[in-house]
C-alpha cells in the first residue's frame, strides 16, 4: 500500500513546462495570441503593451519655436551690440513674412513660429522697449531660445519600440509626434471556472453550514489575470458534476485563451478536470512535483471544430484551421491556487503580452529556523524578511495549503530546489520578495507571545505612519526572548511569571539574554482565565477543576507565558499536570485555544478574556498579569521604533485598549527596568 | 535690467511644500478627503487601498475539516494498530451523530467536516476496505490530517490593517474570513484642465499648422493620476481667455479634489492661472526653484458657499462649512509637466489614499560627463543608467524642458541639490531609478555614431528577447571611441575614415582604444551625399558647390564620422572650411541635418540617404561608407550580447535593413578585425 496515488504524475517543473510549450507551439500559441493587436486611443493606452515599433509621424516641434516670451531677430543684426553700444531693432508685426524694415524683430511669445528671417530669440526682460523700436545690448547666438524643429522628435524616427508597456509619459511623446490612435497587444481573455458543491460565494457567507466552503480563489484568480495584463472573467460556481463541468469548459473554449479550472484537479472521487481534459482535448501533465501546489493539470482543449472554410483555404492552412485552448487545472488549496497561477499563469500571460515575466527583487537574507523539504519537490516557503540591525533574517510561515494568510503576511519566498532536502538554521537564503525592499526596511519584528494588542498596535501603527509595518509572530514568550538572543527581531512581547519572585520577565530577561542593554516597557495589564463553552456547563470554577476527570483542558505550548503560568499554580494547587485531561493537546494562540472550546473539543482552557468574548465563549477569572515588550535598547533608541513608542503614550490608542475586554492600559509605555 | 522676472518667485521646494501643507490642513485636507471611504464589492478591490483595518467575521475553516480524503477517525480507537497487530474500523455514514458502534470511521473528503467524536483522518490510501469495516496498520496522532476550526483565521482576529494596498491574495483573505464588501478610500477625483489657444487636440494632428502645439500634456497628468490611484477626469481644451479659463476652474472646483490647470502658469501676457487663483481663492506659492518646472503654482480655490446648513450645524461646525479645493499651476513644457506631476501630484494623492508615497529604487552610479547646475534650484537630470563591466554608469540626457523623449529615454533622474553647482565627470551619483534594477541589468548601451539600423536594431530586440533593451545614445563615432575607452558602453557604432589609409574605424580604434582586446563587426554599407531642398532648388551637384556663396550648409559636430568624412573631402578639394558657409552651424544626427534643410536654414547638409528620405527631401549621393559597431571582447563574448549579434545574422532583420533607402546589409555581422 504505497503513500503515493499512482494516478497522480511527479513531473518535475521543468519538464511540465517543456510539455505545456510544445504543445503551446503547435497550436500557434507559443509567443503570441491569434489576431493579438489592437487600436487604442492613446489617452487610453496606460499600461498597455505596444504591438509594433511606434516611428514619429511628426517632428516635434512641427516648426522652428521660440523657446520663451521675447523678440525673434536675425542673429547677424545683434552683431556689436554691448551696454556702451547698444543696438536698435524695428518692431514688426507677426504676419510680416518679409523683413522689410532693416534689423527686424518681432515679438513672440513661448512656443510661437519664428518668421522665416529670423534665427534666434532675445528674452523680454532683456531689452528696452521704445515706439516701434528695441534696444539691445549684447549681441545673441545663432538658436538661442530657439526650439529647433525636430529638436524632440524629428519624423520616422523611433520612438518605442514594439512589446513596451506604456508609461505616461510614453502616451505624451506618442500623441506628441502624431499618433491620436495606438496599436497594443490584445489583453489575453481567462476563463475562470470555479467548481465544487461544497462552495458558497461570500455573499452567502452569513449563513454558512459546517462544510460550506467560502469561493474565494476565483477572487484571487481573477485579481492576478488583471494584475499581469489579462481579461478575467469568473464564471459562476459549477457543482461537482462531470458533464456540467465539462459543458462550462467546452463553452469557455470557444471564446477565450486560457481557461482556468480551481479544484478537481486532484484525484479523488470527485475529481473530474483530467477526465474532461482527456475527453474533449489532451492531457498534458497531472501532478507536478512543486510544494504547495502538486495538484496541477496542464491540457490543450479542442472547442468544436469550427464551420468548414472552403476547401482550398483549408488545404492551404492545415494546421491553422484547428484551434486549441491551454487549459490549466488548478488546486483547490487557497495557497496551492495562487501559487500555480504566479508559477504557470503569468509567464504565459508575459508572453502572449510580450513582456517580460513579472520578477521579484532578490534579497540575501539568514533562515532562522531549521527546514525539512522532502527530495523531489520544489518547494516554495513564504517567509517574513526584516531588517534587525546589520542582518536581514527570513522566518518561514506555516507551510499549510490551507492557509492563505501565510501568503498574506509573506514578505517573500525562499525556493528550496527539489535535489535539496532543506535548509539550516542560521544558512544564508535568496528571498524573492513580494514587497518593496524598501517596505522591508520600514517593517519592525516583534517575535514572541500573542497579543490583541500587538494586532491594534499594527494597525494603529499603518493608520498614524504609513508605510512603517509592524509584523508580529507567535512564538510564546520565550521563543521571543530567544529570538532577540539571535537578533531576529526588534522587540518580544512576553508574560512570563518567575515563581520564585513573583515578578514577571525581569528573572527571565536576566537569564536568556544576560549582559544584553535591554528595556523593558509595559504594554498592558491583562486578565487571563479559563476560557468555558456558554453558560460554562461544567461549572468549572477555578483551575483547582483541572483534576476532574470529566474535564477536558486545551493547552498552550512549551515556552508560552500562559503554560508558564499553568504550570506554576498547578504546583501551588499540588496537581500533577499527567492528571489533567488534554493537557498535551498545545495550540499556539489564545484564540486557537478558544477554537478548541467553541468546537468542544476540550472544555476549558486558560487564556485572556478577549479570546473568549470573541468567540462567545465565557470566561472564569483566574488573576491579572503583566504583558511587557522585552526591547534592546539599540533598538528602543532606533528611529525606526519611534512612532511605535509614541502610540504607547497616545491617548487614543490607549483609549482603544482600554475598550478591549480583560486590558487594562494604564502601565502602558511605562518603563519596568533598563537592564545591562 | 535683471534677468529674473520679479513677478515670479524663487520658492525652494522645501518652503513650497510647508505653503501647501498648512492650507492643505487649514482646509480639513492634509491627511484625508472628506467623505473618504467607500465600499466595494471585495472582487472589485484590487489594488484599492484599505479604509479601516479587516478584523476576520469569521474563523477558516470555521469547522474542522479533514485535510485530505479518507476516513474520520477517534484517536483512541486507532491505538496499538501496526502492521503485525491491524485494527478494524466500522464504518458509519456521514450522518451518523452519535458514535453507536464501537471504534467508527467515517468516510471523508478533503474539505468535509469532521464528526464531533471524530479527532483525526486516515488517508484512503493508508487503509484495507472490507465489508463495512476499514482495516489500518498504524495508530495515528490527533489531528493529523485535519485543518483545525481557526487554522488560517479566527474570528475577530486582525487580517489586513487599513492603509493596505489590497493585493490578489489579500481578497482571498478578506473574503475568505466572511466580507463580501470592503471599506476603501475613495479615489481623490483630479480635474485635468488644458489651457492655450495654440494647442489642438492628437486626433487634430493631421493637419498642423506652425504654431499649433499638439495638447498631450492633459494625458500624461491623467495616467499619471491613473497610475497613483486617482480618478481624472480631462477636461476639453480652453483657448487663452481670462473667463473662460476661470469659469472651467469654478466648475471643476465644485466636484473635484483637486484641480491641476495646465500652462499659463508662468508670468507672460497670456498666463492667467496665478491672476484667476488669487481672485477665487488664495495664492499660496508661484514659482519654485526647481528646474525643469520653476513656473509652478500652488493654491486654493473657494468654491461658490455652498446651501446654508441649519443654524445649529453652521454653528458647530464653522470651519468645515467652507470648502477649499487645491490647485497646482502645472508649467507648459512637457518635462515641467511630467515632472510636477512626480514632485506635487504624487505625494498629495499619496497622503489622501494612506499610502506611503511612491518610492524608487535608487543605485549609486558614476557620472560620466560633467554637469553644470545653477546654485539655487534643485534640479532634477535625466540620466541613461548602465551596467557596462563591473561599472554602473549614468549618461546625463537633454536637458530640455520641451523633450518629452528625454524622460522616455530616462532610465533614472539624479537630484542635484541647490545648494550645489553641479556634479563632475566620474563623480559617484545616485540615481532614482524609473525601471525596474533588473532592467538595467538587461539593458545593452550603444554610444557613438547615430544610425537608423540602430533604431531598428533596438525594435528587433525588443520583440525578440523581451525583456532586453538596446538604449543608443548619439555622441558621434570619436564619442563612442572615448566612451568605450572609459568603459561607459557596451558598443560603439563608428564610421571613421582614416585618411592616411581610406579603410575606416581601424586607425582610430588604434589610436583611442590601444592595447585594447576589441572586435570590429560591420553593421551595414550606407550611402552618404548631400541632404538638399526638394527639387534640388540651388542645383548643388557635389561637395565642391559648396563653394559656392549661395549654399548654405548645416555641419554634423566634431567627431562624428560624416564630419570627418566631410573635412577629408574638402581637403582633398582644396576647399578651406572657413569659406563654407554655415561650416559652424552644427547638429548632431543626420535627421536634424535633414531638419534644417527641411526648415530652409539651410541648402545642404551630408548625410545618409535615409534621413532625406524621411523628411521628404532630394539627396546627392557622395560614396558609400561602411558602418561598423566597436565592441570590446568581453562584451562581444558576453550573454547579453548574443541576441543582439544573432540579429546580425538573421535573414528576417537583413531584410529590413534592405528595405531601408540607401543600405546595403550584405556585410552585415562580418568580423572586420579583433585586435589587441
Amino acid at each position: 500500500m504505497g503513500k503515493r496515488k499512482v494516478y497522480l504524475e511527479d513531473i518535475a517543473l521543468d519538464e511540465a513546462w517543456r510539455r505545456f510549450n510544445q504543445a503551446l507551439t503547435t497550436a500557434g500559441l507559443g509567443a503570441s495570441l491569434p489576431g493579438a493587436t489592437e487600436s487604442v486611443p492613446v489617452a487610453d493606452a496606460l499600461g498597455r503593451v505596444t504591438a509594433a515599433p511606434i516611428w514619429a509621424r511628426l517632428s516635434s516641434p512641427h516648426y522652428h519655436a521660440s523657446a520663451m516670451d521675447g523678440y525673434a531677430v536675425c542673429v547677424a543684426d545683434t552683431a556689436g551690440a554691448t551696454e556702451t553700444t547698444p543696438v536698435r531693432l524695428s518692431l514688426v508685426e507677426e504676419d510680416h513674412e518679409e523683413p522689410a524694415p532693416q534689423r527686424p524683430a518681432q515679438p513672440v511669445n513661448t512656443g510661437h513660429p519664428l518668421p522665416p528671417w529670423a534665427n534666434a530669440v532675445i528674452m523680454v526682460e532683456d531689452v528696452q522697449r521704445f515706439e516701434g523700436e528695441i534696444e539691445i545690448m549684447a549681441s545673441v547666438a545663432p538658436y538661442q531660445h530657439v526650439r529647433p524643429l525636430g529638436e524632440d522628435m524629428v519624423a520616422t524616427e523611433l520612438v518605442l519600440p514594439a512589446n513596451h508597456r506604456l508609461r505616461p509619459v510614453d502616451l505624451g511623446a506618442v500623441a506628441g509626434c502624431g499618433h491620436a490612435v495606438i496599436q497594443v497587444r490584445r489583453k489575453p481573455r481567462v476563463a475562470v471556472i470555479p467548481t465544487g458543491s461544497e462552495l458558497v460565494s461570500v455573499e452567502q457567507a452569513s449563513a454558512l453550514e459546517p462544510g460550506d466552503i467560502i469561493e474565494y480563489n476565483s477572487i484571487v484568480l481573477a485579481s492576478q489575470v488583471s494584475e499581469w495584463g489579462g481579461q478575467p472573467t469568473r464564471w459562476p460556481i459549477v457543482p461537482d458534476e462531470l458533464e456540467a463541468i465539462k459543458a462550462a469548459v467546452l463553452e469557455a473554449a470557444t471564446e477565450y485563451d486560457l481557461i482556468l479550472v480551481n479544484a478537481g484537479s486532484s484525484a479523488g472521487t470527485e475529481d473530474y478536470t483530467a477526465r474532461i481534459v482527456q475527453e474533449v482535448g489532451e492531457l498534458l501533465v497531472h501532478g507536478v512535483a512543486v510544494r504547495p501546489g502538486h495538484p496541477v493539470i496542464l491540457g490543450m482543449v479542442d472547442p468544436e471544430k469550427r464551420e468548414f472554410e472552403t476547401s482550398a483555404t483549408a488545404g492551404s492552412h492545415p494546421k491553422t484551421a484547428k484551434r486549441r485552448v491551454p487549459i490549466i487545472g488548478v488546486p483547490g488549496y487557497p495557497v496551492s491556487a495562487a501559487l500555480t497561477g504566479e508559477i504557470f499563469v503569468e509567464p504565459l500571460l508575459a508572453r502572449w503580452l510580450g513582456r517580460p515575466p513579472v520578477t521579484r527583487p532578490q534579497m540575501p537574507a539568514t533562515m532562522t529556523r531549521k527546514v525539512q523539504s522532502p527530495l523531489g519537490d520544489d518547494e516554495f516557503l513564504r517567509v517574513a524578511v526584516g531588517r534587525v540591525g546589520e542582518r536581514t533574517v527570513a522566518a518561514p510561515l506555516s507551510r499549510g495549503a490551507g492557509v492563505i494568510t501565510s501568503l498574506v503576511r509573506a514578505d517573500g519566498i525562499v525556493r528550496i530546489p527539489r535535489f535539496s532536502e532543506g535548509v539550516h538554521a542560521g544558512e544564508p537564503v535568496t528571498v524573492e520578495l513580494y514587497r518593496d525592499p524598501g517596505e522591508i526596511e520600514r517593517t519592525i519584528i516583534a517575535i514572541g507571545s500573542h497579543d490583541l494588542v500587538l494586532d491594534l498596535l499594527a494597525q494603529c501603527l499603518a493608520e498614524r505612519a504609513p508605510g512603517m509595518r509592524l509584523s508580529s509572530a507567535n512564538a510564546g514568550s520565550l521563543g521571543g526572548m530567544i529570538a532577540l538572543r539571535r537578533g531576529e527581531a526588534h522587540l518580544a512581547g512576553s508574560h512570563l511569571l518567575d515563581p520564585e519572585t513573583g515578578e514577571y520577565n525581569l528573572a527571565y530577561v536576566q537569564q536568556y539574554l544576560p549582559g544584553r542593554s535591554v528595556v523593558l516597557v509595559t504594554l498592558a495589564r491583562r486578565e487571563q482565565g479559563l476560557i468555558v463553552a456558554p453558560g460554562n456547563p461544567k461549572h468549572i470554577r477555578d483551575l483547582a477543576d483541572l483534576k476532574r476527570s470529566d474535564v477536558r483542558y486545551v493547552n498552550r505550548q512549551r515556552g508560552a507565558g500562559t503554560r508558564v503560568l499553568l504550570d506554576y499554580r498547578l504546583g501551588e494547587l499540588g496537581i500533577d499536570p499527567a492528571t489533567v485531561q488534554g493537557y498535551r493537546h498545545e495550540e499556539v494562540t489564545h484564540l486557537a485555544v478558544a477554537a478548541a472550546v467553541a468546537s468542544a473539543v476540550a472544555d476549558c482552557g486558560l487564556g485572556i478574556r478577549a479570546a473568549a468574548r470573541a468567540l462567545g465563549l465565557d470566561f472564569v477569572p483566574v488573576e491579572w498579569e503583566r504583558y511587557d515588550l522585552v526591547i534592546p535598547r539599540k533598538h528602543y533608541e532606533s528611529t525606526m521604533l519611534q512612532p511605535l513608542l509614541a502610540l504607547l503614550k497616545d491617548e487614543g490608542f490607549r483609549a482603544a485598549v482600554r475598550e478591549l475586554p480583560g486590558y487594562d492600559p494604564s502601565p502602558m509605555g511605562q518603563v519596568v527596568a533598563e537592564m545591562g
